[in-house]
């Protein structure tokens, strides 16, 4: 916006700006606003230069400005953006101006402020910069001056040379699209301002008359939800249709599904009546596509659905609601067996063995095979609780003990391979990073500008500063920054060579460890069933490999993450953990 | 050990040590020994100039050496000091040796490796070379070497000038303390050669005889038992004693008890015998008092003492267990139940509460006093399941659903006080921010070294690069680190002016929000019972509260955390987390 011209020009301009400022300062609107006006100097500036003065002598600033047109041409220039940030800034930095601490958008803040001044100094006489003020909202208020413009014709003004409803109009008609207007001239449900604007639209009468007249015939709740439909007001619509009596219901059950409106919908309808029930299945149907089936199960249960619920609580594996219906229903004792054991099945597939072995022994009762869940699931304690509870020590033998004596096996070389993988990483990650050390080192040799290990050398850096890594461990973390980190984890590869391959294998270590940490509790577990039934050989041999293992990951922790690599995995915290196995003589 | 000297010398010394290493590189030891033991060379200089050279060239070492007296001088002058690297180091750097890769320790390596080659050699010439490589390992051999010169008493040597066993002793008795090496002839069992140390080592007769004749008296186990004893070396001590019959088993449990040998003493005896049963009871009174409960209760239910087993266990709220053995004795059924009860009286106050409700509905055959344990927990759904599988539906009306409210005033008040107690630490810790800022720019324009805010600034420095605080979270901590830790923590005031309050702010503000996203699924299943129960308006209110404080929180994250800090908190995870609540009309 700054015109084309000379230094002196731009000096000059400098100088005008400061005059503007001392002007603003000293409450002198009206000499700042035709400055500013003639050099076509951005009026935004007018609040930008100190918002808080500007408010708080809003009053002054009218009377001193006086002119209608004035108000308007300052109010359809106002925007968001902050002139004095962009392209007025002071020429000696000064104190921040604090935003607006009520978060209200500027453009807002300035026409609520203006216009209820306005309407306290003289509404009459500043009607269309008040029409105006309602237009420059970020979301316009068309329906309010309208309705304005509408009360002119209802009731004319007496005051002599007061705006005429006619004259207002035609204003806002020069301010927003004819067809907006209209659209929102309709939104009033308010037959008169309908046709008021669209004779002054040029519209074809031949054309929205029947439309209007159509409308007219409607009742009126189901007229106001043809608007709405119309205007793609949804909610609206819905609104205005739950209240046009059941034999409209169908349709806005239709409105409902097509617009996924069910939330509101149940709002608008008795949780004991028939359209309630109705919603609720269709909501339900809707949630099951969405693959929320628990939800959906809650909400046919509640309405009375409990057929439906079951399936819905079953395909989800929220078993515990699937049984509460099935008693409510009731279903057949024969029945309700089958259902455990299929609910017990699935549980079992995602290793959910206690919750499994709990329908089993309760509601399948069939304490074998709940047992066996329980053993299959590694969960000692609970199963030699039912073992008790049902006098079925036989199983001790049988099933439990060899099961104990397979998990040392499993357990103890899953250990050692844990380890043989985690000494194979830490041995390859001192190689790549000796070799890297070795090219950085090389390159400082030739302190050329195209060394081919460039790359190399800048990975081998960032690894060394280790920002990025440390940063893949935090506890909470954004969607945005998880996306982030996946993208970049992908990158990583182990293969030999690959680019940023130190940093897979740490990435990979980190694992390792924290896998052999979380198996702490399993193997407690299995020492204690272990020492339980004498086989203490076994027991000393499995705490021995864990915690070899343990150590072994402990030590490498320096070498593996060096000092400032070291945010995250310091050594283990061990104690929790300590042997007490006695041993008898075989 | 330089001699003093003047410039020169210290020249020729350099000289003499760079013709050393010379004389060393080819081998010839000789020239090497004699030069260094005549200008008092530190003689580990030998093996330590190039270990893998010496080791290889053992044999020549020693010809070349040839006198005993030699070999023995340096024997006795080795240390596990590396003269290269702290007292003759090479002039110019040369490659790092690569340290001994077996682990075992210089002084042991080069002793067994000089015995096994002079016994390879000539064991009867280097005899009391080879003593001497036994009395110099870092824990001397004393009892082999003994054995050594007892089998030069039985079997003299034949060839002429051979060491006599007498000659060997009184060597060992110069290398040795004489009380160490009559301690030790007697943990030989071998009264022979007590006698002949006793004999050299002017010890009175009338104080050793009478106590080898008693020892002479004692049945062979006995005998050894007592004296392994005397020297404190009790793990052997128990090994004889075990050996000794049934007769000697109270002095044995004594002695475990004394000396906490129960692990070893269980080794020792029959799974099934009386004196296993005894030990572990012993030992189980012994875990009692380290509040190791439930390790002793399986150690007495196993060995066959279920009544204090379940003591045990109940004082250790270890319930299946206890629940176990009650059912083993067996308990009558009153009793079985009131057992129960007062398990599930622990387990509540531990805020176990599904434990405790099994307990009551299964062994108190208590449905009721069950359902109203969960619904204080809080565990909405298997409440539910037990009101439906004991058809108690009354209980819904008078305890779940009044309970369901109560928790949501409860988490929407506790949610709006984590809120507020957010926001104002968040307020403080920008004002404090902000004046050490201030004191920090006036710190820089006064450009003073005695300002009275250095420590202020100093401290606002540290927290701005905030490596100290970034590494307190770490998922898996050393102790050290985490006693560090703790006592860092402890610097950490909240008061206001405490010269860490920004730091203890951060600390605060992230344990909010661990807080807020912690009851993520205890709010999800609290909503889900609520939409169950028609509660929909109060779910509503209970999602945004949730919601709204996440988002707070969320929005708070740079501020608090900015760039640099904000390793740990970046913003919330709030994917599992979706509101779906429909809501019925009042």
């Amino acid at each position: 916006q700054m015109p084309r011209g000379n230094l002196e020009t731009v000096h000059h301009r400098a100088l005008v700006l400061a005059q503007i400022r001392r002007w603003l300062d000293s409450l002198k609107f009206r000499e700042a606003f035709e400055c500013m006006r003639k050099l076509r100097i951005n009026l935004n500036l007018m609040y930008d230069h100190s918002p808080k003065v500007f408010l708080e002598n809003i009053e002054t600033f009218i009377s001193q400005l006086k002119s209608i047109n004035y108000i308007n041409l300052f109010l359809t220039e106002l925007k968001e953006e902050d002139t004095v940030s962009t392209m007025y800034p002071h020429p000696v930095s000064s104190p921040v101006q604090p935003q607006s601490s009520s978060g209200q958008k500027k453009v807002d803040l300035v026409c609520d402020a203006l216009r209820s001044a306005m309407e306290s100094m003289d509404p009459s006489k500043f009607c269309l910069s008040i029409l105006t003020t309602h237009v420059k909202k970020t979301v316009p208020e068309l329906e309010i001056a309208l309705q304005k413009v509408h009360d002119l014709r209802e009731n004319p003004p007496e005051a002599p040379g007061a705006v005429t409803a006619e004259e207002a109009l035609k204003y806002l008609l020069f301010l927003v699209n004819v067809n907006d207007l209209y659209e929102h001239s309709l939104g009033t449900y308010d037959f008169d301002l309908v046709l008021m604007v669209a004779e002054k639209s040029q519209k074809d009468p031949k054309e929205y008359l029947p439309f209007l007249n159509m409308l007219k015939s409607l009742e009126p709740n189901y007229q106001r939800y043809t608007i709405d439909k119309h205007l793609r007001r949804y909610k609206k619509a819905l609104h205005h249709l739950s209240k046009c009596g059941e034999e409209h219901f169908s349709e806005a059950l239709q409105l409902v599904k097509e617009q996924k409106l069910y939330s509101e919908a149940l709002r608008m309808y008795a949780a004991n009546s028939a359209q309630y029930k109705a919603l609720s299945c269709a909501y339900a149907e809707h949630l099951l596509e969405q693959q929320q089936a628990e939800q959906a199960g809650l909400l046919l249960w509640r309405c009375g659905e409990p057929v439906t619920a079951l399936q819905a609580f079953a395909s989800s594996s929220s078993w515990r609601n699937a049984i509460c219906v099935a008693q409510q229903i009731p279903l057949p004792p024969d029945q309700l067996a089958l259902l455990a054991r299929d609910l017990a099945e699935k549980l079992i597939e995602q290793r959910r063995h206690s919750e499994a072995a709990l329908l089993l022994d309760q509601y399948a009762k069939d304490c074998e095979e709940a047992i066996l869940a329980l053993i299959t699931g590694a969960v000692w304690e609970e199963a030699l609780r039912l073992i008790y509870m049902h006098n079925r020590q036989d199983i001790t033998e049988t099933n439990l003990k060899p099961a104990l004596l397979e998990a040392v096996s499993t357990q103890t070389a899953f250990l050692g391979a844990q380890g043989a993988t985690f000494t194979r990483h830490r041995m390859r990650l001192a190689a790549v990073r000796e070799q890297k050390e070795k090219a950085r080192l090389g390159m400082l040799d030739y302190d050329g500008p195209d060394c081919p290990d460039a790359e190399l050398y800048s990975e081998a850096s960032s690894v060394m500063t280790g920002t990025k890594y440390s940063q893949s461990n935090s506890r909470i973390s954004s969607r945005s920054s998880k996306n982030r980190r996946k993208a970049e984890r992908k990158k990583l590869s182990l293969k030999e060579g690959s680019p940023m391959e130190d940093r897979a294998l740490m990435y990979a270590l980190g694992e390792l460890i924290t896998t052999v940490d979380k198996m702490r509790e399993e193997v407690h577990n299995l020492l204690k069933a272990l020492v339980l039934f004498h086989f203490d050989k076994q027991a000393v041999k499995l705490q021995l490999a864990y915690e070899e293992a343990l150590q072994m990951m402990e030590a490498a922790v320096p070498e593996v993450w060096p000092e400032g690599l070291q945010t995250h995995w310091s050594k283990l915290d061990r104690k929790q953990h300590h042997g007490f196995i006695p041993a008898a003589a075989e």
